[in-house]
């Protein structure tokens, strides 16, 4: 189980510094969709230069245009570059057309997907190569969190393509990491820590302690 | 009916030239979401700046942290920030929140939304100031458009909070204009143009000429 710490809510001074701190004790940086929104793919050429060898991950959420938005994320640098995975079928295939080009990767955040494992099982056919269940941040509030579409998404997409992202703190992670899905998303549990380097460390403890 | 240019697949400094030239012929000018996530925020000061008095929308493509994000938008100069009309509600209400706390507006894209007509009126009612029909720009190829899907939100939707994308030129005009739409919006049949001017006069003469 892979632990991609989620940069979203930080200026993008504050994102170099705690990738400073946390590059060597996370597997995946995630530029996040407001920082895209705000800085550009400035925000991820920088956050990849401090991430030195970790995989950044560029956090489009594009939803039209596949091959053309997906390569201006390769294009910065991005090792990962997301997809929605409501997202037409021929936006899909053209974001994994760019993913191919530029020897990157695809996700499909799940977001707002109503049915998960037959939207999941389609895109890895389509050689996506992760799908991320995702309960919206703005859903979380209400209780909602991503274990039940976790269980469903594992009815039809095999571990090592799935994903979990949504207010994941270690708490939640003693659920969801006996199931082994490649990557957990962590956001604020860690960036908004007083420790970040502490709370990244007790993350990834948790996963080897209710890892498979 | 109001004409927005969409400013899609073009630098920054082209896009920044072409509103030079186009802000006294368009009534909108679109901030199109590659150059949102090349160029971040930065993208939609400089075109305020040179759009003067012309209003401009920020193609977001919110989908989740919706008073967050759109507030980002706003704030950058933004007078219209669009929302993905597939969100969650509580992004909805969300963006909608922060469109009234800044005075702009907000227009939900019904891209990949399979019920456009029942979904249209429920933003509606929620104060989402415009829906906008959107064949996405990946499926074009396959002829399709957003007559259809026009046709099926009037049913439903009051035709001054309807917006119409997807591959607009003066051809396709003909069949939308006699409908009223608040909004059309043309990309690549005015950027793309050898004379963007002439252009933008030819898809406003075609708009007074077969308009309601």
């Amino acid at each position: 189980v892979k632990l991609q710490v989620a940069l979203d809510l930080c200026s993008l001074d504050e994102a170099v510094g705690l990738v400073e701190v946390l590059r060597e004790v996370v597997d995946v940086v995630e530029v996040g969709t407001p920082m895209v929104l705000r800085d550009g793919m400035q925000a991820v050429r920088d956050i990849k230069r401090v991430a030195a060898d970790t995989p950044v991950l560029a956090d489009l959420k594009i939803v039209d245009a596949g091959e053309h938005e997906a390569a201006i994320g390769f294009d910065a640098g991005a090792d990962i570059v997301t997809v929605l995975g409501i997202a037409d079928d021929t936006t899909i295939d053209g974001a994994v057309r760019a993913a191919r080009k530029f020897g990157g990767r695809l996700c499909a955040d799940m977001i707002t997907v109503s049915s998960v494992a037959e939207r999941g099982a389609a895109l890895v056919t389509r050689d996506v190569d992760l799908v991320c269940v995702h309960t919206a941040y703005d859903r979380q509030a209400s209780g909602a969190n991503p274990l039940d579409e976790l269980n469903e998404m594992m009815t039809r997409v095999p571990m090592d393509h799935i994903a979990v992202a949504g207010g994941v703190n270690a708490e939640k992670l003693q659920q969801i990491a006996p199931h082994g899905p490649a990557v957990v998303v962590v956001g604020g549990a860690i960036a908004g820590a007083a420790d970040v380097r502490a709370a990244a460390e007790e993350i990834q403890a948790t996963m080897r302690r209710y890892g498979p």
